[in-house]
């Protein structure tokens, strides 16, 4: 048994709060066990600068983490003067995930930017930005049709992401703090609701793994984000 | 009648969530109205540079805000490279109010960070933040109790803050957004339990004002500021 | 006595003198005792960029210390890459004090750049930088006038500014370095000459203080103020 | 055919020269086609400041690219004053490579930093960096060897990268330029000379792609990386 | 005889490879002895801000160091946030040794950037980037006359540049890293072909020169601008 | 004649005031016509970090000018977040300037910071700078000679520094802004009392000079340094 008496193939209690905040245009608070990620999508009326003239939208993402968001407290990047590389590396990893479901052309020269900040880290906090990042974006393009910026949501499809791993030996799912810092493999799996692949990062950093750890891997991935899925299909329902 | 059907020497609905954040020794959300602000407070096992070797402690407070905390999204400091001006005036203003209610010398040579991070803006930020930064940091206090880092919490009284103004002629305690951004006079006030003033800060942007807008103001605040204070003390018992 | 044998309500030696520097719009030499502050000001011919096309124009204002100003060499803010918090402060006031008695239409949209440099420390250089920026302030409009950018000088009233504290249990007017560092209260005062507030910023980090030294401390300041207007009245004349 | 007249499995030209620089302790040119990476080594005498009396050390790796490597200009980072986001990610990556297949209490208290610096790139410039910093720093320990820093070198097996993906619906092995930035999946593998994976990290920004793309990418790459371990072990030598 | 056998008043050997990169519109290697920079000039169709509308163009150049190009590791300025002080005098050289022999009118409104990034350094490396850095701007410029762009080469004259110095006593021509930590005099001239001086910049850091030094010394550098001029020639032909 | 009427081979009125600060160890305010600049020497306890433990002392100068020094109005360091690459090199030559003629090892292990700020820019504030900052640092000697931190000055000689150029044809010594601005040839020239050179640094942007000019141009800043020393001789005394 884990840590916190799941077994190896089981998420953790899962919580997505819509309309988190008032003033954003998408906003929720998802939880996935004792990690806390606020998301929200901001609306702006002008696109990234290497599109404008194109008739092509964007969206891209900031990712933070609050300074006691983890057990020791972490210096504040403003206070650094720079992004660290961690939060870099995850914050252009939950841009790349969302642009890849949605159509460009038809989200019009506009960009929406995601920010997924951590009130409370427990693992799989970038994993948890990209689930609860993606309800946010869908509810922001609702808020757009209704203030007909837009004609349908430019959504292909689901996006939802989850955690793997190697920890003691054992093939884990959605793996908590004190298993991903023992993890002999680590990988982050994003997905489609069709169950394909948009983004595959497996880190084995204390030891190389086989072509079998990371079939079963991916395996026991896919079957967290199908459950992921149907928790994001409760709260924006099934647009397409 | 104000916007929100307040009269104008009436607070907000005020909540104070103790134990917000699983990790933190101290930590609460702290509720005015719309306006929602985690304060932690972090124990660092040692004192500020300029006081090592002479027995005295520290506390130093950061505040941020969420980027969608506001109507418009606001630029994160890390992205700027730096912490704008007014944020950098309130962390001053907050580490102020709270060292000049403890002794230095019995909190021994430790450090207590205070963190206030806005979730959610409506008027009344930093008075808030300072606020619930008292608790969280009497809190953190009981924690060091616990671990016999000290005998007895060297808090010499309690500090609490709210904002007053002049708004269409009229004098109101605690502004939101809404009035904030339409007063002719803004002031904050920091007091004790004992009403006595810890910090007073009046501007009159838009015209200047007379002493005797100043003395009704004090008054005004000072209620609220009671009321303050009773809510802070049913979570912190009465420690003294 | 006090240590530079003043009575407690006794400002120092005051003066300053006009067109200290040969290029600027405006500039003086400001002297308060031993701190010597030149503060200039320079007309730039367009408006703040969240002003643009609203014929309103803009005033702000920054501080710097020389490195030996002080009594041990500060660092200086280009080598730390950024200003330091306090500095931040002291020029956020300074352009809000200023900006509160002008008329922005009538300036139009043009930007007075104010720049306050201490040559020399003693205490009190966020006032005499108030002070004197005034006069600055006044005299690139007086250019502006002849260069028939604005018809009238677009200035409602005189602003003056002093500081006064509690110190060994005295309150005293217009406090030095020495008197400042040990200071239980310190406030500064930003003032009319109809002696109506502009800023009130009162301080008790040591200890709390009470109602009666608040209004004991602001009648002190506005006795300074006024001799201190007089001074500003003979270099700028009576222009209203 | 590809653009460059190659079959889809098949990799560039590739050659490492050795004993680049003169002052490195390792250090190549690796060339895969007209991508071109100097790798360095360098030995420093004491670990990383978390590692401070543990007997470990560590290795770390900062990559840049020279302005004039790309077919526009690319701004200098220094004059950015920071890395760019991508940059950070892939020196994060060839770090986390490296130290996956080092025996770090062997190392002892020291320090290997990989300079990895693109003097042109046409594609595949993160994995040519790891495939040659792999080499440098084997040349490194060797020189470690020789000066009786270390007995034996502290690896436990080779690393090698290459990069593969699907352009224009064929699955390709190591991607030019072209044929990165027409890319429907790109995917980068770094592997050890047993077949293992160190890191996989595969993406669809353009559009999902299937667990049937996954293997066979994988395949593919797995080709790849047996024939520069090749390359690599003919001037390291069978070091084990 | 000196440490590499030279006399006194001999250069190193010295190669220049053109077409060094395949994409910049002039990029060279310059070899002299030990010391190896890459030159290159890369055409940007507009001029600095300073200039637009004026008809005039500009040339810039930037200048780095590879960490370990070095003795030892050399910190990367973009790790630093900052370019040190001595590479910025060094950029601000070569651009301005460029400049002198441009006319900018027939440049038109275009900027040529010109990039010395140094591979390995054995002293010398700013006069190497000099004399390398003419030649590459020569050959963007005939890119650009090929273009079209312009008519004739806007280049006045030849420039190179070598450094002299007095070593133990002793007054030498183009000093190599070992000589020059050991001067007691260090000169660097840039010329142009027909022996006028562009810059001068000598330097008694140990101890003050005499007029005959100089004198001795800007000889010495006459004769090895002659033969550096001389190399540089068979490369650009006779363009005038 | 000149603009201000001076002879080509006259100096502008020079003034050097003693003690202009009341805190630093040594400060002058030089008047060079209508450039001043107030030059302080601070004496710190600790020599530079590459020199900890060989006994030898270290002497650093920084450089900045008051925002309206200049014509217009120049953007702080402070707010650009760095120092311009023109202060940067000007601090630089100061500081080589002044340790040429210091005894570092009689100094002992303490660092002398000189820093220079320009009040008023009228040409020729980098040779003001280092003429006023001679003096400061051998009044800061004094003042360490006094508390018998030293035995004697251990100054091996004056250090003086002025600019000559080419302007309209003409070779003039000492020019002011308006002359330099339209120099043919610009070169600053760093001597000794003795009549050596400590550094010389000639430019010719608009075009390149002639042998006979720098002959001719040296001789003039030679009569200029005469002058200079025998002011700076008035204040300091003949130490030696």
């Amino acid at each position: 048994m884990r840590i916190d008496n799941r077994e190896n193939d089981q998420i953790r209690n899962m919580k997505i709060t819509n309309n988190y905040l008032m003033s954003a245009e998408g906003s929720v608070l998802i939880e996935m066990g004792n990690t806390k990620v606020i998301c929200t999508a901001s609306v702006e009326d002008s696109t990234a600068k290497h599109l404008k003239g194109t008739g092509q939208g964007w969206i891209t993402a900031e990712y933070g983490m609050l300074p006691r968001s983890t057990a020791t407290r972490k210096i504040r990047d403003s206070s650094r003067g720079k992004i660290d590389g961690r939060s870099m590396e995850i914050q252009r990893l939950i841009g790349r995930s969302l642009r890849s479901v949605v159509d460009m052309g038809k989200l019009g020269e506009r960009t929406i930017w995601i920010d997924c900040d951590v009130i409370q880290a427990d693992g799989g906090t970038r994993t948890a930005s990209i689930t609860g990042a993606f309800v946010a974006m869908v509810e922001a393009m609702k808020w757009m049709q209704q203030k007909q910026m837009i004609k349908e949501l430019p959504v292909k499809g689901f996006v939802s992401a989850i955690s793997v791993g190697v920890v003691g030996g054992e093939r884990m799912l959605d793996l908590c703090y004190y298993e991903d810092s023992r993890a002999q493999v680590d990988m982050n799996v994003v997905m489609t609701d069709k169950g394909e692949y948009i983004e595959v990062q497996g880190t084995g950093e204390e030891s190389p793994f086989t072509a079998n750890d990371l079939t079963a891997l991916l395996a026991l991935a896919a079957e967290g984000c199908t459950q992921l899925n149907k928790v994001q299909r409760e709260i924006t329902g099934d647009f397409k």
